[in-house]
């Protein structure tokens, strides 16, 4: 274990942590909303942190593998949430630490669940609220691309970080070098962001809000700015932010692909297929499910509109809505809050900004199950599954298999730490809904949560902290900080 | 596909119902209760379908492999419970006959869940209540005998239907000859079924409350005789069930190695000690919880035998309870009720008489999580696991992934059937603790089905009869009767 070239590099990423609290902090001079100082001063600890741990930790060989790359990644987003909520704290805005913490996982992790209260949203200061946002789009994208552009290994072996962070279980060599995909990853995504601000502004919606939300979604992250997050913008907008939530979606190695004028590759994505078909029949549902039962849906173009946002912002785990502030969506029919809860647990595509499970997982399970049908039919034939045009490995089944055994596991550890919590308000459906909300990276849940999550205790919140953690950098990277064996030499 | 010789075995089945009936209706003639004829008629219409199924398919030849062996499986235990449920219609004791096949699945698949209130229970007629129970018991070792005892192929090719129908992953060749361990475990189950009565009089229950309690936890059943189940009857009776439940619960390789005089073997399963890992910290967690909390467990040996009584109830699927009819379990703690509910997911030991996951699964799971972390850590090292001492193959694991899988979807799967009922009084807890209940064939559920499945719509009953059909033949077997390829020539 190479760990002083670990804690050296989580040094070099505590400067562009600070670079990237300057952008609040300008937004706090421009609107000279008093919280300059909060930022200032995270800024300074951050500078300190870095220049200290680069002090101390000097490698003596730049060698890493795996292992450095799953431990690097954890530390660094356990590193940004833990500097990145000191300006809730500072300012005031956020008294308690944990919450203040809590609310920061849920950026980095683009789950996008508040401790705040709808009132106390639309009264914080714009540095805070542009921060708060903000927090989305690096998370959204991936803190790797810092600690890529900052890591000192050869090509190779930064691969090996890319595997550990990029959400989804496969990373295709797209272009040879990994820095390469990382920078062009990161252009498509912040052409995409740029392209969703101007439409907003089309739209009507002011600079600031448009900005807010672009990055916001971006990160399928859905922290908002208003007490009904989406509901009180033009209908032009919320489909303009639902058709870029789906867009935000699809694997990224699609628009790279188009980038790189591989067309044929790029629209033959049999995980982009099944993903279309899940939203289209979902949303056929909703609607024909909320059609006429709400004031709110009583034409089609309406209900489709509010099915079509609400099953997209929890497919992509994003999290916003358009239900009127005057209800919620626990008024919503239990099958389709119950098709929506299914939704938080499928995800979109990998190679995605979205959390839960991943759609490439789903198919690859699929698979799984047909070949053991197959074997149970006929134990002595060949037994061959396909999946995005190639054979499918026994390995490559068995690691998806792993993973959603250890996926489930967790959402009944965290559900059940839940079931500690002495609010006496908080039921069965808030306490499963705050797991798969967490877990998945969604952010809104049902029942009592779904005002916010001030209402559980801080021991809950630490919990749905690591929840959020664990979903976001796909369960291993994390559990194996705590595995012994992780940090033997070798 | 050897159809001849399936329906020609099921028409010999069909004897065997029809001479399994003649115990209820001698029970009847005993109590004179008026149910004779519903039993004599049904028994008519056994013998009838049992000669012109005979007399129809007669087979050219015996071979059958696997597929037959898995559609011979399940078609005998829906054939049971279709024939079976006509003594409840006809003695217009259950007038609807879908709540009669509901009651009779519950009984075949050691279920216990009833659509039956408390009073009708009591009410019901004496042989009734006989054949109700004594489903359990048939149930629960299994129709296999009797399809073994009739069954005319080879020995070699016996043993497939013993694995499509022997509760769990694995069955061990004890014995060469399968009709042989057939025997031999029937010869166990009667001997503890005897040893159970002689307690329970023992305990001073009266002999018809005693044999059909024994029976009904011989098969890890359920179905009482009571309102309130066990709840009136003796703490040494309570105590006695709560023991045989537990030993119902154990891998009944077991007992079969004890049998041989193989006792080292016996005594070293992984299995068992996990299942006594799992009772022993489960017991103690709801003791702690419920101790001092109601008027019933306001000294520690009350709570014990309550808590105990539960959990192991739970556990092996069983379903009794002796919560007084003052309360029910839905006053009890969400942390108790949360980790009963866990319980029902996990299910005793393969080979035993119980229905859930089984604990050799649970624990071939973390197998594969296991075996997943090592390569994430080090991909190039050599990898084996080991369980109950012996290295599992890739095979293995990926087997019980993918029925894991599965399990999860048939869960989600009937509880969005679920969503579908009309009863608004059925929350989200009733409906998952239904789902859970009758998949792992447990029988009672929390919220608004305490009182008995009456509360579901007629559709909601189907549905949940095929949950249990699925959960007592491990879902594969069932699924294959509706696989078109399973049908194909070969």
């Amino acid at each position: 274990m190479n760990i002083r070239m670990i804690f050296n590099t989580l040094g070099k990423t505590s400067f562009a942590l600070a670079g990237l609290l300057l952008l609040p902090m300008i937004t706090s001079i421009i609107t000279q909303d008093g919280c300059v100082w909060a930022f200032a001063i995270t800024i300074g600890i951050a500078l300190a942190i870095g220049i200290a741990l680069m002090l101390i930790f000097k490698p003596r060989h730049t060698a890493i593998f795996s292992r450095e790359g799953f431990v690097m990644v954890s530390l660094v987003w356990l590193y940004f949430s833990l500097v990145g909520a000191l300006p809730f704290v500072i300012s005031g805005a956020i008294p308690h630490y944990i919450d203040a913490f809590f609310e920061t996982v849920s950026g980095f992790t683009t789950t996008g669940a508040s401790i705040l209260a709808g009132a106390q949203i639309e009264g914080m200061a714009k540095g805070l609220l542009f921060w708060r946002s903000f927090t989305h789009w690096i998370g959204g994208m991936g803190i790797i691309v810092f600690v890529m552009v900052f890591a000192t290994g050869s090509q190779d072996r930064s691969i090996y970080i890319l595997r550990a962070e990029m959400p989804g279980p496969t990373v295709d060599k797209l272009v040879p070098r990994a820095k390469d995909t990382a920078k062009m990853l990161y252009l498509i995504y912040t052409g995409m962001t740029a392209l969703l601000v101007a439409l907003l502004l089309l739209g009507g919606m002011p600079f600031f809000d448009s900005l807010l939300h672009a990055v916001g979604t971006a990160g399928t992250g859905g922290f908002g700015i208003k007490a009904d997050s989406i509901a009180s913008y033009t209908p032009f907008c919320q489909w303009v932010i639902t058709i870029f939530m789906f867009l935000f979606g699809v694997n990224f190695n699609v628009y790279c692909l188009i980038a790189l004028r591989r067309f044929k590759a790029a629209f033959s994505s049999q995980e982009v297929l099944i993903y279309f078909g899940i939203t289209v029949i979902t949303v056929g549902s909703v609607t024909a499910n909320i059609f006429g039962m709400f004031p709110y849906t009583q034409n089609f173009g309406d209900a489709l509109r509010l099915a079509s946002f609400q099953t997209i912002s929890f497919l992509t785990t994003t999290g916003y809505t358009t239900i009127p502030s005057y209800t919620n969506i626990n008024f919503w029919p239990e099958l389709t809050r119950t098709l929506l809860l299914l939704m938080m647990f499928i995800g979109s595509c990998a190679g995605s900004t979205a959390g839960g499970l991943k759609v490439s997982r789903v198919g690859m399970l699929a698979c799984a199950v047909k070949k053991e049908m197959r074997r149970l039919l006929r134990p002595r034939s060949a037994n061959v599954v396909k999946f995005e045009g190639k054979v499918v490995t026994n390995e490559a089944l068995q690691s998806v298999s792993s993973y959603y055994i250890v996926y489930s596991l967790i959402t009944v550890v965290v559900f059940l730490l839940l079931c500690f919590d002495p609010n006496p308000e908080l039921d069965f459906i808030s306490k499963i809904s705050s797991t798969a909300a967490c877990f998945n990276n969604i952010g809104p849940a049902y029942g009592e949560v779904v005002g916010g999550y001030f209402v559980y205790s801080y021991f809950s919140k630490v919990v749905l902290s690591i929840a959020m953690l664990l979903g976001r950098l796909e369960i291993f990277p994390l559990l194996m900080l705590f595995n012994p064996s992780t940090w033997k030499k070798q």
